[in-house]
């Protein structure tokens, strides 16, 4: 990942609101953007109604035109997309593969981010045994654009006795080395330094193989950052009693959203957990969107938190070259979150005022 | 799964201690099996030295000769399998591939069998807030077969920019039919009769769609089970923040791999965790293993903690129609777990002579 040259003047956001929670969370997160922007940087929205509504009604996922449209702008920000669940006339997968993973895909997303730190107030899973071992802070860098998100795989005498279905992991040395250099470069930027590759090389042998002559490979040309392997199910164990082992973890697709649902949960819940789907060669815009759904059981009610939103976009600023505004963003949630109350209640758009006027200073 | 018909009189054991802590804790194991086996079963044992050992001294992993004795017992129990991290010698999969997951397609091992209960006593990494909520004490039916473990997938341009590596997940409608339905069995003899359905079907379509419409469909027969779905992500989640919420989970043999190391993690982890690698058909012997691995770190020390191991041998004698048998350890060990003081250091023979000691009564 190159050093951001800083985006300044107008820039072209994309904004997708989605569906249920959505709309709610993503109005907080473009109201905090607009406080945070620095001086002469200015947001020029542009909405797509994209998501579950607008597929029921029009049988419209993402049409080639709003793709096209989309591609011209500086940056993305999605709320959640998905109407629900069991919804027969949405079938699992319509939305997710061709929204959300075609997006990722077309963009070349190959760098899925997903930090994850426990903020001091935050509400952990965890007990305070573990907690107490020291301050959890690590990123996930998960591969946005193979494994077996590629909708390579298919069926054979489907509804009969003897189907067969099969889902195929593509792995390239070309997407995994590019994900694989960007996590060092991310490593080596941190304090530790410590980058921890997961995989599960001694059953996938063929792409673990892959996987781990590329780490070892790009690891020297990154000798001041630690290296470490993880098998996927020994990170479970880790992530539930040693969180703080981690630094920087790079993984592949799949793995990488089964460990930053985890990461999510240990760090204070879904809530808060902000990713962005990042083109670092910005051959075409990033996207910046929480780790949650649509949440269809509590939308309407604006009571959905808004911070992982509100996060996201500070992730958005910082893909765009302001370090600093991305952390006035991060230091108000800090600040919001330390003083949130137990058993307090308040409206989404509450919180996005509180924070709001914390970055306003 | 039908009823077990009680195997009596002379039992063959095959027993395969492995490498590292596994000679350790399957001495224990076997010890009280010895002492819970109910009057008119007679273990004989027959040792088998495979594992990391073996295939540096001589290249052999499982001799065909071994493996055709090895299905002629009644059933089989192995320690744990393993060498040094990172030895030259002994590439990744090697002993996985060869050995572990060679038994368990060569014998049919379809339901691979993982209880997750949090014993009183026992250390969970989960905050008392999340304990509080209620009793943990869930069965995850892993499939043992086919998946992404089949060794389907292969590479390409080995070694160069142009390099492309693949797994396959191979999922068949008779390998999924089979294991929903001992899941679907198990769950009804279980109080709170419910099962839920574990899976990526939003991104894995094809296998996601064969797992969703046999899980319906075997769901009919059941009518007295409560049915659920969550995808593997949102089972992190769940884990971590509500474990409660599950009874039986049934799901493919890589996400089982995963949520039962996750499992075992927050019901106080791998020194607890036991499996079955099940053949409910008994055209095979079943094989009983603890979660964990061969900890060479710790080897020789006799600091193992072999509970899991007992637990594995409480687990064969229930397959083999022993449930009062596998009641009674499970209660010594539910004794001993109680009776365990924070801070001693017991060896690993003192844990299962104290075991056996209550086995004995
Ligand atoms: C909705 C789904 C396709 C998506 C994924 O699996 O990547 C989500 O779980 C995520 O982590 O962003
Ligand atoms: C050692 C490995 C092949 C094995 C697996 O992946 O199944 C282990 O992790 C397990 O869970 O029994």
């Amino acid at each position: 990942s190159v050093p951001a040259t800083p985006v300044e003047g107008s820039v072209a956001l994309a904004v997708v609101p989605g569906d249920g929670i959505g709309p709610e969370v993503t109005a907080e997160a473009l109201k905090v953007l607009e406080v945070a922007a620095p001086a002469g940087v200015k947001f020029e929205q542009t909405r797509y109604d994209l998501g579950a509504e607008r597929y029921l009604a029009t049988q419209e996922v993402l049409p080639d035109s709003v793709l096209a449209e989309i591609r011209q702008s500086d940056a993305i920000l999605l709320g959640a997309v998905g109407g629900k669940p069991n919804d027969p006339n949405l079938p699992p997968g319509i939305l997710e593969r061709g929204l959300l993973l075609r997006l990722r895909f077309e963009l070349d997303h190959y760098v899925n981010l997903r930090p994850s730190r426990i903020y001091p107030g935050a509400v952990s899973p965890l007990s305070t045994e573990v907690l107490s071992k020291g301050e959890v802070d690590f990123v996930v860098v998960r591969e946005g654009t193979e494994g077996p998100y590629t909708g390579n795989g298919g069926a054979l005498r489907v509804g009969t006795p003897a189907e067969v279905a099969t889902e195929v992991s593509v792995n390239t040395a070309y997407g995994v080395e590019r994900v694989i250099r960007d996590a060092f470069a991310r490593a080596q930027r941190r304090p530790r330094k410590k980058l921890t590759l997961v995989h599960k090389t001694n059953v996938l042998v063929n792409a673990g193989s892959l996987w781990w002559r590329l780490f070892e490979e790009v690891a020297t040309e990154f000798p001041d950052v630690t290296t470490d392997y993880c098998h996927i199910d020994a990170v479970m164990i880790y992530l539930a009693t040693d969180p703080q082992r981690f630094d920087v973890i790079v993984t592949d697709n799949l793995f990488g959203d089964i460990v930053t649902d985890l990461a999510a949960a240990i760090t204070g819940g879904i809530g808060l957990a902000a990713s962005g789907n990042v083109n670092p060669d910005r051959t075409a815009p990033s996207m910046f969107e929480p780790v949650h759904g649509s949440a269809p059981d509590i939308a309407g009610q604006l009571i959905a938190d808004p911070t992982a939103a509100i996060l996201s976009g500070a992730l958005l600023l910082d893909h765009l070259g302001h370090p600093d505004a991305a952390a006035r963003i991060e230091a108000a949630v800090i600040a919001d979150l330390a003083a949130r109350t137990p058993g307090s209640t308040r409206s989404t758009p509450e919180v996005g005022d509180a924070i709001a006027a914390r970055v306003a200073g």
